[in-house]
């Protein structure tokens, strides 16, 4: 794929975010460019390959939103970028003057993605590469449930090489009122209580598990020096619930 | 390796292939190096250090094929180059003034690799650094067995991280009219008979396992959304045949 | 962390040493460093994120030595490049108009370390980035200790991924005098009396392990295609011994 877009823009600036999403999945390659992609400035194209539908009838698809580019396949992986930027435009991938041929089956990150995002560097409008895509998949929603009856749904929606366990909880979910009141996170029948401003931060209590906000907004489940997934047995994916026995008539 | 190239030419552009052969296999890095080659440009210089026999007598060598380099050890690692792009040139790297001092006598890639991709890609040509080379080691032929019986005898020449298991057998060995007549794939006891044109088709039958044209231009056996060489117990490197009862007198 | 460095200087050439770190091993990443950063030029920023301390109340610094900059936590992982390059310099990073706002208790990597460095690499001088910070964290030296009593004590300081043990023995502590003398090395009670020049050296003897000088100055201990830290149930940071009974006397 950088061969591709070198060959056709060698003034390219190409960054790698990560090559280590487990095969085939989409939630977890849509929560690492939800982490990344705002960090990079206006007019970086994002190309996105974890495509297990690769050569089916899914679409090719070009995402415009928050004056950047998403470059990839219509299967979710560009939901949270739709979740956080409701002013986005899509496209199908369909002018086939773009593509590397002969167009292979099973690669279209090569033939497809890399040079449309190669010719959208060079200034290519994003209206030439195909007609508006709509009814584009979507996963389910980031967003935790509301709270009701004093309980938050919440889920773990990454585990960290080092084992800290991210949930789809902002500060907006769970307010430091809430925390104040004493909210509790109860997963696999252990309750955490703790919330922590750092990692290092020093405590007199024996507690092994706490909560802290983590750097990409979302609050995390971690263990000093230690890997929490393990602590929990946490797995990718699974649900978690907030307490907040105080908020059960809200 | 890439501080003494940036140092040498502040303007290259480096892009990393793969870390992550296996520890001294040859073959997977003779494999790897063919299916990038041919993305990159004309001009492009690949490096490669994969090298059991560093600081043997083994020599270190510089070939020219199709508008491009390659710089590394006379170990094979070339092989499939030279068998695709007959037009070669070798050359033994000797000019020590091209080399970083002390040469170190375990990290030949950082001192005669390194050094050499960096003044070729300032322009020095290939004759200036030693005198052409022969008698280069080749590893046995990337081809498959010719027909003969009804049968072609293939091997495995790559397992990717998804447990797609690329075979040796292209589109001139394994033709339309063989597949057509009923060509059947033996691995480990387990035939398959299902040839697909895409990752994701959907069928009706059963199979676990299919054959697939795959992006490099070879026949892959492959699982949809699963690895076909955990259901094979597949190897690297470890034959397959092909049968074709009606060729068998061809 | 480089979407924030692009973002301020979009001319940056940015290169990963490394990604495979153990998490919080500050040994091992001081070792890293020792050992790439002198290939890279003068002018290079070189930037650390291994940090258990993040958002407590160790300090983030800037060190200036040897022409080249280096940017992270006052962790001790700056250690090797202090005890290497006498003549540097080190500033606490205080100016918080150099950070990404709003700044993460968590990721100090991309809140401070990654813009500090892109600054840096603008030509803003270090002295504007804080004080003079002194009483930096230093870990063990890494020399050995001397001959003494015709002994040195030593250690294994980086295990590579061929499973090469590297000591902490330079061409200072063991000298040539001394491996003609019949220097032998002993690690879980394991003799190694065989000094090689290069890996794939041929020998008659039936040797498994032996030693032999690395590319970054130490003595390694290595076994041909195969892993000496398997044969030897080798661990990083444990001891070993040179045995030396003619330099007794010393």
């Amino acid at each position: 794929m950088k061969g591709v877009i070198l060959t056709i823009n060698p003034h390219s600036q190409i960054v790698d975010i990560t090559h280590e999403i487990p095969p085939q999945d989409i939630r977890t390659a849509a929560f690492a460019l939800l982490a990344a992609y705002n960090s990079f400035g206006p007019g970086t194209i994002n190309v996105i390959v974890v495509d297990p539908g690769v050569g089916s009838s899914r679409r090719p698809i070009l995402v415009e939103a928050s004056s950047r580019f998403f470059v990839g396949p219509d299967n979710g992986v560009f939901s949270y970028i739709y979740e956080r930027e409701p002013e986005h435009r899509v496209f199908e991938l369909q002018a086939e003057k773009y593509f590397r041929h002969p167009v292979s089956k099973t690669f279209q990150g090569r033939d497809l993605f890399a040079p449309v995002a190669a010719y959208l560097s060079l200034g290519t409008s994003p209206d030439k590469f195909g007609e508006p895509a709509v009814d584009c998949v979507r996963l389910p929603a980031l967003h935790p449930t509301p709270l009701k009856s004093g309980r938050i749904d919440a889920r773990i929606i990454h585990v960290d090489r080092f084992g800290n366990c991210i949930t789809n909880l902002t500060r907006d979910d769970l307010t430091v009122e809430m925390i104040r009141a004493g909210a509790t996170l109860k997963i696999n029948g252990i309750a955490i209580k703790v919330f922590k401003e750092y990692f290092a931060e020093e405590s007199s209590s024996k507690e092994k598990v706490f909560a802290i906000w983590g750097s990409t907004g979302f609050l995390e489940i971690a263990a000093r020096n230690r890997s929490a997934a393990k602590i929990l047995k946490c797995k990718l994916h699974q649900t978690l619930v907030v307490h907040l026995p105080k908020f059960a008539a809200h």
